[in-house]
């Protein structure tokens, strides 16, 4: 068995970065957006042209993104969703939304401030946590029937 | 043509019946979340058994009322979300992304503050409006190709 | 909203007609397996001709009794699946697992000492009860909102 | 033509190791559940948290535990249910209703005291086998045509 | 429970007309092809012109036949086909194999001389029946739990 | 049975009244894109904003417009689409591969000048007319078995 | 672009043989049924016990067979279906209504004596040849783009 | 993360070809209708046949061609679909209809001429572009997070 992951949400802490790495010699392969805030806002009108109104400069960029996201979700076995601390993250709840209706199996990553706010996202997931290392022991647990010693 | 609407997200302003009440006379029928703030949050314990942890006694409430919005988003032609001013709003987001992934016909609801953070939401809309009377304009153009005078 | 309900499971109780008594008066229909456990046992053979063998006796009458358990739960919207005291009741795990894949909304009902053995089940379900009167309380409130008193 | 095999069902055997290495040879891949009980029953504590109550620590570990099952189920040609002589085995029987609705090939494996109990799963099969030895023979003829000598 | 279905095959005999008056008092509603041969045949160039070769002049007709029978088969939750004594009737095995890959419960219907040829397609079905009177039969039951005396 | 039928593609003409009245009689219910030229290309700003950009101004009525558009091929089983002497008509062969993609019954109408433009569409369909009057022919003889006099 | 072609029908002549030897040098993966008859015809008995009826020695053969049978077609982009000069050959006919339901490019292989009896087959075909040999022209053309010099 | 890429629409200039080059070094793997004018149309009566009508000439033509097209977008990530200045391209409006009805990620390009008449595809889409260059812009962005610089 292998597992392709979808890492979704927050992109100001290293989080995926400490899942890929701790998941090195596991049978997964990872996928998730573009990272990169400013690249992500700008790259519709970076190639499709210059938009007057800053709604049409997001809408041509968040499209353009959803040619990743969808194929990155669509794709997977496991789609991890997580929330940091700051901002609304709303794509991060539409991603888990879309998963869950794909029936994807859906992990939440979030801090215990969010409970009550995450409660419909976290009762849609097959499991909730706070650590990225968490993450990481469940792909191994659900891979090879290791649990952490 | 008939439609069935399903009216997500905010529940602490009167939208839901603006549009309900702009729409007598269409042929629509409407579905809602239960908007009782205190029966949604407490309805799984109530019903289910207490618990001593706020995790599972917000866990057994989210699972009770997902019952009736996967209903109502499943059913629907049309899916409505409105993003208010306050709060977090992620199972809005969430139902966003579920009705997404279903194909449905997307209708988003919200300020100009919100533009930004709302554009993954937005680019996967049919329409993004600001005012509960739009959305009853909309459907009545939808169902009678009547436009506003 | 309407409900249609498949109440599956166990037939020497009478939790069914507790249910369906119980939710008079709320908008809800409700489908069954037959219940008479001889003419469940031998519709097969009754209709199709005899049988040397048991197998092939038993197998008559499971394929004809599944036209009606497939409908049933293919047309639901909420399927309840009863384990009671007695017997493997493995066709109403069967049933539960054929739900959870279609995407139905799940409630689980049994008592307390087959807590660890429905572990699964239960994880598939969006609720889990051990009374008849908390499935119409449920349903009570998923279609109105509103919770007992 | 090569075949994904998902071999569900009862742990204190060891039937998978015969089938897998009966079949050594042919072009065929399989996936189990994790098979270690302990394992199994603890995993969601072990890596999300402790919980006071044993329902939800079961909850947890059969979550963790349903992303692998899934995902064996759903990647698999031929789902092989085996149900022994102990224990309720009520998750065997959900995943062969869950395969089934999924219109995967199923095979059940069981002696013959549970052949009236069974008899709804089955109805669902396309072979009811007692032996490990007929799987491999029969996953030989799907692959090969060639019968045993 | 009420049941839509479709009677696919033989055209030659009264079968049909003996289903649906045994199923009168039934909440079954019924479906079937053109029956009478001649508009069958012609039906395409009749409408839509005519052709010189007998190849196109079928074609026209059976795909607007196809309008009728898919619409049958989609909207049944039963599917019976009867096979007759005489002509090739491939279009009832198609119309099987169709309702079979759409999971739809499939009763054939005919009599013992042609056992060995159709056992694939009664492989896929529910039920195999020699009579009418016997689908009338296994309606009832289905419908009502109500066993022939 | 009753049938569902969109009537897709071309608006300068009276062909939809021809085919209403027509199958007046017949158990038909009809829907069409809204066909007032002026409201089709203007709903979007009238009801959500202009825009100065006519790129704009079209995305936000192509977009209203599929709201009733996707409901109207999703509900059908049968799609009609006319292809008229002028304009591109793109929006015509776009719905003829969505019904295709959703393996609806496909009726084209089209005169005999754009059958070498039109042979991938024609491919697709299960019949190809040039007259109004024919598709009532083919809608009568669908329901009811009746050939043309 | 690589096909995977399933070879559905008729196995007294040679024309498997015929297309995958023609075909060798094109991307093309080619499955078929079992082709043994006698194999064919005792494989369930052979391997999961001797029946006393005919009916069921059939029932348990056919039932193995489909679990190849079902795989091949799923898996194929391409379905070749061969009716031959003798026999009913209803499961060639099943095969093709199987996999028209499923959306997969049909093609069917018959002499013109058949053309009226397979008219619906043929009405739901991409291609109707006569020839093995043009089966490999047609896979050589949608591969390559190449036509028969 | 791999694309896989359909390049539908116009045949007379090498956009296809710059997008192909363009893309070189990109994990993206392409496919294309047969571009070969003469042979798609001649295809289906070289192979099966001569007709003596026009229409059934390419209707044989037309159904060999979807063989590769309907393979060519089902197995894709992304549908580009471009409209050139010549001819009613009402095959390249029907593949986008078909993409869309799929769920696959749709690139409209074309030139400015056309935005009016395309606004109903451009309205499926999620990207409209003028170039060739910019779809290798998307794809390089799409796949590496890489803004043109």
């Amino acid at each position: 068995m292998a597992l392709n992951v979808y890492l979704s949400g927050e992109i100001h802490t290293d989080w995926r970065e400490q899942i890929i790495e701790g998941a090195a010699g596991l049978d997964v392969s990872f996928n998730s957006p573009v990272t990169d805030h400013a690249a992500s806002d700008d790259c519709g009108v970076r190639i499709l042209g210059a938009e007057d109104q800053k709604f049409w400069h997001d809408h041509k960029g968040a499209k353009l993104n959803a040619i990743r996201t969808r194929k990155g979700i669509e794709d997977a076995d496991v789609v991890v969703v997580r929330f940091g601390d700051k901002y609304k993250q709303w794509n991060a709840a539409f991603d888990a939304g879309y998963a869950a209706a794909l029936a994807k199996s859906l992990i939440v990553l979030h801090g215990p401030d969010h409970q009550h706010a995450l409660k419909e996202v976290d009762a849609a997931a097959l499991a909730v946590a706070e650590e990225p290392a968490q993450v990481v022991q469940m792909l191994a647990y659900v891979l090879n029937g290791v649990l952490p010693s």
